[in-house]
């Protein structure tokens, strides 16, 4: 694996860190990829599984917020109105979207059958993002196979930058794609892990900033970047073991674009930005036939701890996103470098 | 074709209706089915293209509301953000819903290709009605051929009922599907053409009201159906070549629920509740490379007369969807009677 | 006290109402008014007083739903985020809503001083309809007095129709007002009561529907009603000691919206048709020092029989202002008439 | 009027600023403020006058977003759903709410009068941030007589800093209040011109950013400021000459949290971090008795100019906020130092 943004000298922020500093410190967590790399085909497929038992039967307090909503991830309808999620969450490049939707339906009747689960409907949740500028992306090369595949492969120490969904994302006009960070906090006397996941493919070289140094100007001299109209986005999504309600959850989720615009983002009009949050703190179990649940949740007044820990990990994901990722030549000859190559000149 | 709620002696509302009475009353709209019809499966895939140029390129002017979120229709996000369509707009049941995505992706891909139009971002609308009670849903047998197939089919003087996407959904515990209306309203010596496209798969029958008479009590002595927890929807399509902002729009969208109320529905927890909206009073040309453009908008003082045209054209949609359809014997026998074989006895 | 809408035989709905068949069925609930009659001046204050403990020390879950929001009504932002209610509600006319308010915050500290509770931060929240049909509304007669009189005469059997913020309102061109009703419903053994209160001031007479009967174009042929643009707005207030989260209790809000659409409204244009609703079901207390809380939730598929209920009530509050009110002349003589001197002649 | 933060050499972004670089660079913008400054009381009003002509009449299109809800800011309801702003915009401490409020109704009337202008109705905009760390906020000094004095004083060279509103507020644990800055941008070769007030309240010392620099730390170890839980807010004020449509101008009012995270912001629970934008690019004149309107709007692609103006003039409004703000010595000796006598040893 690549070198991470605090093997480089830059720390973001003040909370500690999980154990491996990727949103799978959150317990049960796991993600996983499979990726598309042929000469014209760069992308892919990344899945998140928020937990080792079945979801459809087992929900989790979840949340969405949209900063911006030139995107089109599937599911999040269904998110808002119940305040559950009982699906993986998958990534893929935007023209892939009904495919992967469709593989993780498959995925999931198939472990519903096994489980004897009945299972009639279902809310799959999709994110994209557009990789056309190193990817053909008309090819639709993704397949229910790469679904399945990434699957198998979830696991929790799982590589980050030009893999999976990441393959052919660019960010600030060098590579980008899967970046992670996490945070522990404390609140009296007990420990919670907050992670943060991103799919990132957004942005302009020249408003890119490293933990508060505005870099991308001097970048901008000493990398000839092909720039593009904007049509980026990014996806982050925010997990957590606190107890939580929905409502809390997308407060949260919320406090994903402090990270965001602290990276150089200013939400450019194109850019699907996309925050999808869940909690592990309380699970909603279907096979529970009590007619009334207790809910645990924290106190609003003691949110703003997480709030800052949801800021600095979103920050922090989307750099390691960055120089997690190896530069790439792809469709039309393409390129995007990896700001690997090029921090230790302008940090 | 079967005979309409209006063919029953039962007249919604007072303004008069278009031509057809459906939603292709708006100049270009038309509506395309392909039907799944076998032992286990009553399914298939409608499609309503708003416009006969290529909406990919000619945009409309859109919204959505969002009457009860526990659904899973796609492309709702960008639609808020941006108030635009760019995609004709899918049914199907809701886990095909990623094939009929994939359907769209790859029709829209074509389209543009022969047009020689880039395409590299694009975001396809797809809703869903969970049709499990009458069709064995896990077989997800809608293919991409469904959906080319609904949109060579498309036409103005369109089937309801057990037709497309409507073969397999109930409504009020009778058969349901497809089923639409329309309305004329002038404006100082201007006529304006509303329409409204239900798939309706929702209800309770005890809950059922024609125009005011709440006759599901009664119905229910002489019907025998079967009963079960809802998972039901409704996906209501309001168009209209009135010309209005997207604002405008989402509030003519929720006015789709008052009819959706005088039907009989009290929007049930398990049920998708979703409005589609868009005018083809305004176009948003992709090629058009001014910097400003000009939006013609109606008054909001004006729209009252609209709003109540929404909510006619949405009831009389409604019962044409229940006695457009016939009587279906569907996956594990299951039964849905249609109103039509009921109607005069009650109403 | 006028008779209510079951004394004339209309019985709304199939659940069973409470003891006074009005929003202070639920427990601790009291409402007050304090009336404005003179000749140029019909107008005045309602407060509903949510718990008879001190609401801004022992917060209420609550949530707020916007109909048409054509409307002042002030506090509805932090319902929204925090999920909580810390304060009483009032009801005036548009143009002295600030005075309401800061009536509430003079109440409000006094009461905090009295009990040693800190007070430097405050909700309040009040909202108002138009009712300058009948009242001279630029005069802004309510003062602070008439806060602290409302509140002084809040009780459980409080007065309905032309009373308090109510008598100056018009409803379907008739005469509306303060309107309540209540349902009772039980669920696996234990009753829940679920109140609604309307503050009514919309409608056209000709869409006026008795229970399902389109009595409005008949009344305008024996009513001389005087017509104009329509400033209505109608405020509902659901309160509930069904125990919910802010999330669920913003559902429930919504289905008013269901009963509103029965009696005739197609939610016009200048309609300020706002919900708020709280539940006593949970008590969030801020001088409880825990970081976390327990929230006792209904499983939302057990929602249905409420959302009925929610519509039920509201259909049969909006009749009650109506039935409850008296004829009102007002400022430059205009006229509302009462249904309860018609209702004989249309029902 | 005390020195701006450019002129302590620190430029925000790298856009022209208009020729005052304050808000009121907006044509017809003006600014007033009426300060109470006693032992005990520190407080004001502020207004803004988006206008000269008499906005009741003469609306302008607007939109408002909520970056955190914490707040009782009133009005926003009415924009929300119309998109537009018929009310001069009041801002003051948040007990005082309802009076500035009824003050704003008063000279509303008056001027209604005196220009023959029927007024019934009235949507006034009033946002409020918490002074009680330096006021005595319960003792609502504030009287109407300081809405009509800050009214009477608007101007477009308004001060900034510890006046009108702004009197008694903090900002990161240092004194803020009232702050402005504009940006100028072309789009071939037009300019347009986009201005930020704000009434800054919010923050830890910890957590202040000047440009990238964090020396929030740095003074905590030079400044003993009195810490306490932090009940917050800010309110922002966007005005722009863009002819957009309202849904664009929200678009606008999102990217001002980008500005708030770089200062230092992680949008903390007690903080109602408020955003209402307008734009004087299209009028909605009631007198205008037309049934259509053409609203001139820009591409919603060549929005990312306008989205990063707002970013920065956010930023440099909320350190203009500070730095023009003086030391304040307030309720029970509370105080907050000024970020203009510190920044010299941290910048």
């Amino acid at each position: 694996m690549n070198k991470r943004i605090r093997d480089y000298g830059i720390k973001i922020g003040e909370f500690p860190t999980g154990k491996l500093n990727k949103i799978t410190d959150v317990e049960g967590v796991t993600v996983g990829h499979s990726t598309v790399d042929t000469e014209n085909n760069k992308t892919g497929v990344t899945v998140l599984i928020p937990t080792k038992e079945n979801i459809f039967v087992k929900n989790l307090v979840a949340a969405s917020y949209i900063i911006n909503g030139f995107g089109k991830t599937a599911g999040l309808v269904q998110i808002d109105e119940l305040g559950t999620l009982e699906s993986i969450i998958g990534f893929t490049n935007t023209l892939n979207l009904g495919k992967v939707h469709d593989g993780i339906v498959d995925y999931t009747i198939g472990r519903c059958r096994d489980e004897n689960v009945e299972i009639t409907s279902f809310n799959p949740v999709v994110a994209e993002c557009n990789d056309s500028f190193l990817n053909n992306i008309v090819d639709r090369v993704v397949e229910k196979e790469n679904v399945l595949s990434a699957i198998a492969n979830a696991t929790e120490d799982f590589e980050e930058g030009d893999v999976g969904a990441g393959k052919g994302m660019s960010c600030h006009e060098l590579k980008g794609g899967i970046g992670s960070a996490s945070r522990v906090i404390e609140l009296d006397g007990e420990s919670y892990t907050t992670g943060v996941m991103v799919l990132s493919n957004y942005g302009l070289m020249e408003d890119l900033t490293l933990d508060g140094k505005k870099v991308g100007r001097e970048l901008k001299k000493i990398i000839d970047a092909e720039s593009r109209e904007e049509e980026g986005s990014i996806i982050i999504v925010v997990a957590t073991d606190l107890p939580v309600t929905s409502r809390q959850l997308k407060r949260l989720c919320k406090r994903a674009v402090v990270g965001l615009g602290r990276v150089g983002s200013n939400i450019n009009n194109g850019s699907g930005d996309i925050v999808i949050g869940f909690s592990t703190g309380n699970i909603i179990d279907k096979n529970d036939d009590e007619n009334f649940r207790q809910i645990k949740s924290i106190r609003d007044d003691k949110l703003n701890l997480f709030f800052k820990g949801v800021a600095e990990a979103t920050e922090e994901a989307i750099l390691n996103s960055m120089v997690g990722a190896n530069k790439v030549v792809g469709y039309k000859n393409h390129v995007r470098h990896s700001l690997k190559d090029y921090i230790d000149k302008i940090k």
